[in-house]
């Protein structure tokens, strides 16, 4: 079976996010005004195939802890879904 | 009232994801098998104050296209709620 997996990889809350930091502070100065606070992570979809779905969270489990994620300062939360059909990337 | 916005940026899929076929390649490096395709772009969480949420969802949908997507190289999808807890972050 072949799955979609959609992970968010975000700054652990008790750390300062410079960037995020950055972000909000300038928003004013292209005319969004009311943003308070902002927090930049990244957001990975895996294209994988797997036996069963819990086969293929496993998969995505260990990729997050061992490769995409920095488990010390970031959090990580993921969500699965069948592949419905083929989406159009070719690499 | 305060709203907040989850935001995901992903390079278009017509683009080749560089960062994202590195990942894809080493996956099997770590003992991680069956990954087929990983495309890596960024995920924001903004906090915002606003009237209504279409006020809440003009200015996210401002804040990407003039600030936080480049929309040449990307696509931007989001989603708004409203704020029920104080988040403990300070910053």
């Amino acid at each position: 079976m072949k799955y979609i997996a959609e992970i968010n990889i975000m700054p652990h809350t008790e750390l300062l996010d410079p960037q995020g930091k950055t972000v909000a502070n300038n928003m004013k100065n292209i005319g969004v005004h009311g943003i308070e606070d902002v927090r930049i992570g990244k957001h990975i979809v895996l294209k994988l195939e797997a036996q069963d779905e819990k086969e293929a969270l496993q998969k995505v489990h260990q990729a997050c802890e061992k490769l995409l994620a920095n488990v010390i300062m970031e959090t990580f939360t993921y969500a699965i879904r069948n592949e419905i059909e083929l989406p159009s990337v070719h690499v």
